[in-house]
């Protein structure tokens, strides 16, 4: 043993004692004969001294920044105790010290914070993992999944793991393919999620499982998008919706509980799909604040008189009109209000402007359509807003699906400003009654103007009284219609999303598991029964052999711990990330292989492109 | 909830209460009027009874085997009671049920034994796992995964995940990769273990790491290998070997009590590779049963004087010379004798022949080499080998790596056929002191004739007395000289294997980790500083950072948890696992890919091929 304690665990209790430490040089200071050394492992810090006798093998032996040591010596009680340390009571006196290893400088400072750049500290991954924050990123990460194992096991859930070499569907994301080489010509995919393992499970009677397991997409990476993420996998069988959400909602506050010590409301707040898009604009609202969307007008209809031939241009002729109502906000400056404008004019935003409404203190009205907008216009304004004196009232005009997702955004901006999502502050609930279908234009079926397709997957089943709808009506959409208006627009699926401050934590649904029903549920979406069978084939054969009811969730683990940890950032999260262009900087992986590699797998590099 | 309570749950305390099941109908049996339903779910088997009122009902919407059914009625005590069944003692007398999934007839029995062959059982997996032993398989595996995480957990280690997404590495077995998108004509990898990333976390300071993950190996399939597998993969900082034995047998002791209910040795025995090789044969002795090797001659030196100059050629002439004592096998049919001499001819065997001596009860000594071999040498070659009368001795011949390792296999077979290796016993033990270095007649460097190779990893630290030795000598082997006389020959590793019932269910070792030893080793293996540096760029720069002395072992969990399940077959307690050619049955998989999606990747089929 290089250690008998680690550097995070002597106590003004243990003074005397001779103990051995083992760790790395943090940092170095002389005071006269005397030399301090910070020692650090990954428990805390402990203060040497290396008194005049020890200086001179000091001189033969320099330390430096970042060398691995282990020190020999007694514990003493430090005359100018360091408050800000656990062991900040002691010191250890050295009389015997080993230089385990040298260590050239490291090219960012090892500390709290760093001076190192994102490329650098990618590259020196294993340095930048040495630091105070990352260390309690990742231990966090370990708290979490030990949390969710515990809840999980203590409701019964088996954890069975699923093979990562399956077979690639054309559906969904894009898959990642491994080559065979055993079997020239095929390729094995990696999984998206264990979504159909999880179903055949049930089928084979594992009536409650679990798996914290990777996951992979091959999608054209966004900020914050890894192509393998983590995902908390979860089915049950012999249950209804009800089941499920209380199942998870009492995991997520024993996780939160354990890792966090936070208390989340018990039961979650719960909102349809509808109440959400209408409110807040997004089907994930963060309810850290209220500030909820005001729908003055909503598709050319008009639910602020108002707005009704106002004489302004841009709100009558505009199919939509929202506003946002900011607290206090009467006294933003006009240079304040040119930045937000300019904020919903970019092209992520998409808005041709902004109109504002400042309700003074005093009562009076300042619009920045002053001129085309009456008081008494502005007044009932106010008033289907509810501003009160000295708030700011902001409208956005438009198509409904681009204007309600800019006032979203806009709403979580000025959130964002005034402070109103603080990373303390946690609040779930959860969106259901989500649309079954999407309508699409792009193709069409016989007799339809365009189609329905799943909006999350083709098993999720209706909710039980919307069956009905889907087995008697057609789901062809007649030309001359308007899709909005047929029966099937309105059949809302069996399915829930958990949201925390903002963000999708976790989704999932009960399935369909009959099969006339999923038969149907093919039908809706032009499938015929052949092509049903060719691509969903062993999981619709498992369903003809006593697939009982279920339904599951999935939770990105990466996600929830950078919420846990207050973070937006779940790179941080993760040991060993992949940077926005799916490279590891570190491994400096992907890279060529030798042709011999190539030769064996059957494959060769695609010469006409790029 | 479509059941207030499952089908292993009821007991006589709940008779007269109102229950609901949900489950699987496993068998129907009518008598008179009343029709009796076992109804199954993973946790056990009800007997339903539908009265007179109720078979009306059954007979406008009959059940069938495998049927998903919920009932609900009455619990009530049996009459006949069942001793076999924790529920015998009561059934359920429905008053409603519903048939919530119709389903075909199986293709095989879903009983404790089927009549399913393993191809057909392999397609419908999720119908094989059903069944009762594959049901126990899972959860045992599961039941297992929790108590390594809490053994670990409980000592201090972390879990930390590791990416799946890596780079290729000329070393070691094949690679699986990953054609990438976004980077063209580059790959990924898939691990073949996390070895790297955990030195890496050791660099990084997370003193103590654990993660149950998935690794990767495009091998070609013997019986009873898997493409992925699943490695308890753990490092420690700042231990020497005797840490890292006491932490990881404890570990399994926690296992074999939680999971089995069985008490491991403390502490486990060991013993050297010299000795393992030396009195087994192999370097994994099966210690459910003695039976050890007897040295007669090893490479010509003789042990056994009898046999030196017997007259007899076979012996005269053989290298080495090995024998097993067989208890009470003088008793052994010439029928019996022959069958083994042919098993000892076989090709996977190898060996010319097999020589034997009967011990007879009354004291003679009956050989098959009589016409060669006194009763005075045979005499002696039975003290030499501790024979009793009655006992059998066998003998084998040939070279020494050859006649060992039949001798092992010959030592196996016959504790198969006394009955020796019984599935309930459980024998541990650990084997230290591999030789660091193999010799390599393959290549050869300027001056030397052959070429070590590391044996296990070139981050392997040799043990700690046989540094000098190292560091003293040089590696190359001159021409005329013997590479067995060589020093290298003599450096054993710090490296350890955890072998229980004859398996190797672990191994690891304490890592290289300051560079002038790293240095020598690659040039012991022949390594320039920029071809190490090539091959193993990462983690060499990690190592001049202040990289900690550290060590660490992995387990094969798939192989773990077939001992102890007690079997040979690992794809037993494989969820979801691949047939021999390394192909998911029930998937289908690996298959083509669409040619648009070779597009994507940047790849295409190699034609000139097969």
């Amino acid at each position: 043993m290089y250690r008998t304690h680690t550097c995070g665990e002597l106590r003004l209790s243990d003074a005397g004692k001779k103990v051995k430490l083992a760790g790395w040089v943090q940092r170095i200071r002389k005071f006269g004969k005397m030399t301090f050394v910070d020692l650090r492992d990954r428990y805390g810090i402990t203060q040497l001294v290396f008194t005049e006798a020890m200086n001179q093998r000091l001189e033969d032996q320099p330390l430096n920044r970042e060398y691995v040591i282990q020190a020999e010596g007694r514990v003493v009680e430090r005359s100018n105790k360091n408050p800000h340390l656990p062991t900040g009571d002691v010191e250890l006196v050295v009389e015997q010290f080993d230089i385990l290893n040298e260590a050239k400088t490291p090219p960012f400072t090892i500390e709290e914070d760093t001076d190192g750049g994102d490329d650098l500290r990618m590259k020196y991954r294993y340095l930048d993992l040495r630091r105070p924050p990352l260390q309690r990123n990742l231990l966090l990460r370990y708290r979490a999944s030990r949390a969710v194992r515990e809840y999980l096991d203590q409701h019964g859930f088996v954890e069975v793991e699923t093979p990562f070499l399956i077979k690639s569907t054309p559906e969904g994301a894009r898959d990642f393919v491994v080559p065979s080489r055993m079997n020239p010509h095929q390729f094995y995919a990696l999984p998206q999620s264990p979504q159909t393992f999880k179903q055949l499970l049930m089928v084979s009677g594992f009536d409650r499982y679990y798996q914290i397991v990777r996951c992979f997409r091959d999608e054209d990476l966004r900020a914050d998008r890894q192509p393998e993420f983590t995902q908390v996998d979860c089915e049950m069988s012999f249950v209804e919706q009800e089941d499920v959400l209380q199942v998870f909602e009492g995991m997520m506050r024993y996780v939160f509980k354990q890792v966090a010590g936070v208390e989340l409301p018990d039961p979650f707040p719960r909102m349809s799909w509808d109440e959400a898009m209408w409110k807040y604009g997004n089907d994930k609202p963060d309810l850290r604040f209220d500030m909820c969307l005001h729908n003055l007008k909503v598709r050319n209809q008009i639910h602020c008189p108002a707005v009704d031939k106002s004489g302004f241009g841009v709100l009558d002729q505009a199919e939509t009109i929202l506003a946002l109502v900011v607290p206090n906000g009467a006294s933003y400056t006009r240079k304040q209000l040119d930045e937000l404008t300019e904020w919903v004019k970019r092209p992520q935003i998409g808005m041709q402007g902004l109109l504002y409404v400042r309700c003074q203190p005093e009562g009076e009205l300042k619009s920045s359509a002053d001129k085309y907008l009456s008081q008494e216009i502005l007044r009932q304004i106010q008033q289907f807003c509810h501003a009160q004196p000295g708030d700011l009232i902001l409208m956005l005009a438009g198509k409904e699906d681009r204007t309600r997702k800019a006032a979203a955004e806009l709403r979580l901006e000025l959130g964002e400003r005034l402070g109103l999502r603080q990373k303390d502050v946690f609040k779930p609930l959860w969106i259901l009654d989500f649309p079954l279908f999407e309508y699409s234009e792009e193709e069409s079926l016989p007799g339809s103007v365009g189609r329905w397709v799943a909006r999350h997957h083709p098993f999720t089943a209706p909710r039980p009284e919307h069956i009905p709808v889907m087995i008697e009506n057609s789901p062809l959409i007649p030309p001359g219609t308007d899709y909005q208006d047929h029966p099937y627009a309105g059949i809302k699926a069996n399915a829930y999303d958990m949201v925390i401050n903002g963000q999708e934590v976790g989704g999932g649904s009960i399935r369909i598991f009959r099969r006339d029903l999923q038969e149907k549920m093919f039908a809706a979406l032009g499938l015929s029964p052949e092509e049903a069978r060719q691509k969903f084939g062993f999981l619709l054969g498992a369903f003809e052999y006593g697939a009982p009811p279920h339904g599951g969730i999935a939770f990105g683990f990466d996600r929830l711990c950078a919420i846990l940890g207050g973070s937006d950032t779940i790179r941080d999260f993760i040991a060993f990330p992949k940077n926005n262009a799916g490279r590891d900087m570190m491994l400096d992986a992907p890279s060529p292989l030798e042709e011999s590699q190539l030769r064996e797998l059957h494959i060769c590099l695609r010469k006409d492109q790029n």
